[in-house]
């Protein structure tokens, strides 16, 4: 199985980054290969656009450039794979954005059996290809191919993830829970949704000055990160919704 | 409402037990006043047996003696009243004790909706009747009376409870959380079940080395409380299995 990603090339100075938009296309994104979250790091080149401007504003730092996809969806799938090898894959999950950070997680997501099938297998495959240990996070764009749907790779997060936040609440066993038990060498859990549908919502800056609203909504836990400072676009907490069924 | 309870008598003296015992009838059970918990600073004085043997097993503390209860079963409420007044209470338990101590707690219990309502109103008004705040627990027997089943109030306790452990990980809010809400002032949650079942099953005294075989039962969570010394009868954690539908 070849796991797909979108188009993207190596950008290491500014006459590669004019071959890079040559062989990827525009529209196209410059990310930074290091440290780069939530939208930081980055910079979207529009078609016509002016790369150079978008190479400064990552401070020429080593890049890449990817090509934009067109997608119908977001989705990820936080796998475990314990010492021993086995692996064991949470519900795929679908991902909302608003300002280039994640907004909402949901399960389930809106693919069919199929498509979250292969987006297990590729999370799968992504654990064992790099002989990881522990809980990972897979981002993909779900993107039409014809009359076809199948998944682009976007993003691997080496880690318990944002996205994972719902198995805190939601699920039989959590994702933190599942990251011990792998690095731990214990046998990994089963994971099984609770409820017929969960959903995570992030608290971003001042959201989380309102965080008390949730109180009052069944199903709903809250969790606050005890960050000090409540910056626009900061993580400060998140709220799961469980719906029993 | 009235609070139906066993036939009990006051016993502070071998002369008040006589009395006691001609009252409430044989069998009986002679129960300490204070600290007890798991059978112990009980004594069961059988049809015939000797009160005296019993009173002094308890070493003569100020004491109780309750009527022996041919239950059916047992089950429990665990309540929440905020300090608003408003109460809510988790889903009626099934108890099941071995040796005096809580072995098993099932949820759903195994009872008609109109006595796990009427179980449900009793906790209310012990809570109200108390001007209560936080979590309580109300232990019942259930018993027949002709051709109907009610519930006899069996014990208080003003706590977080063994038989609501459950709901760490089989309810949309925990015993825990819904306690400090209560005593926070916070609005209460709207307690519901997850999973089609769930059992939480205590691991008591050796049983705490054997945890680990949980670890491969699936929507099973294995909670070890750290306590050092293993005695038979310790209560040393607990594992709650929580059936998705």
């Amino acid at each position: 199985m070849k796991i797909a990603t979108a188009p993207y090339a190596s950008v290491h100075s500014a006459t590669q980054l004019a071959e890079a938009v040559k062989a990827v296309g525009l529209p196209a994104v410059l990310k930074t290969r290091q440290l780069g979250y939530d939208g930081k790091g980055q910079a979207k080149i529009a078609k016509g656009g002016d790369a150079i401007a978008a190479w400064r504003s990552v401070k020429n730092a080593p890049a890449i450039l990817e090509g934009f996809i067109d997608f119908e969806r977001e989705v990820s799938v936080v796998a475990a794979r314990s010492r021993d090898g086995a692996v064991e894959c949470f519900e795929v999950t679908e991902n909302e954005h608003r300002d280039h950070i994640l907004k909402f997680s949901r399960v389930p997501a809106k693919v069919a059996p199929a498509l979250a099938r292969e987006a297990r297998q590729v999370a799968t495959r992504i654990a064992k290809a790099f002989d990881y240990v522990g809980v990972l996070a897979v981002e993909m764009f779900v993107v039409r191919k014809g009359r076809q749907r199948t998944v682009l790779v976007n993003e691997i997060a080496p880690r318990v993830h944002n996205s994972g936040h719902w198995t805190i609440d939601g699920a039989t066993v959590s994702q933190f829970e599942q990251h011990i038990r792998a690095v731990a060498g214990w046998p990994l859990g089963k994971p099984a949704r609770l409820g017929k549908r969960v959903e995570m919502v992030n608290l971003i800056g001042d959201e989380i000055d309102d965080a008390a609203r949730w109180l009052t909504v069944p199903g709903a836990s809250v969790h606050i990160y005890g960050k000090g400072d409540a910056r626009a676009g900061r993580k400060m907490g998140h709220v799961t919704r469980v719906w029993p069924r």
